[in-house]
């Protein structure tokens, strides 16, 4: 895009495709609390208003760029070669090593803390319990109660992804991942392949 | 308290009491959502820009008027009551006993969704989590690990809570209460009395 392009002068989409270059960019790099629409406009080369005239909320802004910072293409087949006994540790240490790094946690503790408030965002977090990762995954498995299970594994995400990363309760906040994904993986394991009750 | 007191002419400590009192009625009756500072204001019989000085946003004022939907001293010991194989099904069918009524819903997911994005909700999720309900429970049931194993429990509890109640995720959102508790009920117990890894 050319250094006119980003400027006021643009037409509507020049300036939106500038918003949503910087609004990535920024979420990407710096988390989801510290960049502003004032941050965002100013990169973007736009007045603040005209950001949230298109977008409204920073948390809008934030579901529009959302993207999973990993492909379930990619995954899926990685949790389920191997053991079927063993794929909750798979999965306990597959999310552990996405949350570990910053750009996957500011990602992922971005969604589910707009979740709580931003029906777009909602719908984010349920497509990814319900279609994109945990479902394809349960599914496979071949467990009956299918939907309820992967259901269950999304909370028991959400919750891990709350109470570690976003409240912060101790000592899990602090705990090193290996011993969070050895503690979580049986419970994952028992709603992806045993029985429910 | 008087008409005069409620009005604006009654000291500062006076309008406090007349906006905490709205406040705890209108999230009481009404849930989180509904409310809006000016319904709280006109109810209190103030202006709304006093209730932003005095409180800044609704989530601080839900918080600073949060209270849990149940007394800890009195629900302690009735999780303890008999078998300690069975108290995660206990404690699972309390947590879904509260969440079932309007008003222990209405409390609860308030909170779960104002820590996500408001420090001091934060700080309530992770007394309920540290303080008063959980780690006292985990701490009479004598398993090592105690701090790790009531965050863990506090992890679950925000997830199911998150993903039941505000985020929606089918069909956990609308299975009957029964079959949730029961469903989480092994994972709550594996975390209280069994070993962790």
């Amino acid at each position: 895009m050319s250094a006119r392009a980003r400027g006021r002068r643009a037409g509507e989409s020049g300036t939106r495709t500038a918003i949503l270059d910087a609004a990535r960019r920024q979420f990407a790099e710096r988390g989801y609390d510290r960049p502003s629409l004032r941050s965002i406009a100013q990169e973007a080369g736009v007045d603040p208003t005209l950001v949230t005239h298109f977008y409204g909320s920073k948390q809008q802004l934030f579901v529009t760029v959302a993207e999973f910072p990993f492909d379930p293409a990619e995954v899926l087949p990685r949790l389920l070669a191997g053991d079927p006994e063993s794929v909750g540790l798979r999965l306990a240490r597959f999310l552990l090593g996405v949350l570990e790094t910053e750009e996957g946690r500011a990602r992922i503790t971005g969604l589910v803390r707009a979740a709580a408030s931003e029906p777009e965002a909602a719908r984010l977090v349920r497509e990814f319990v319900t279609r994109d990762v945990i479902s394809p995954l349960v599914e496979s498995l071949g467990a009956k109660d299918a939907p309820l299970r992967a259901s269950l594994v999304g909370a028991q995400v959400v919750g891990l992804v709350m109470a570690r990363y976003v409240v912060g309760v101790e000592p899990l906040a602090s705990c090193d991942a290996d011993t969070v994904a050895a503690a979580i993986a049986p419970n994952l394991q028992r709603l992806l392949t045993q029985p429910l009750e």
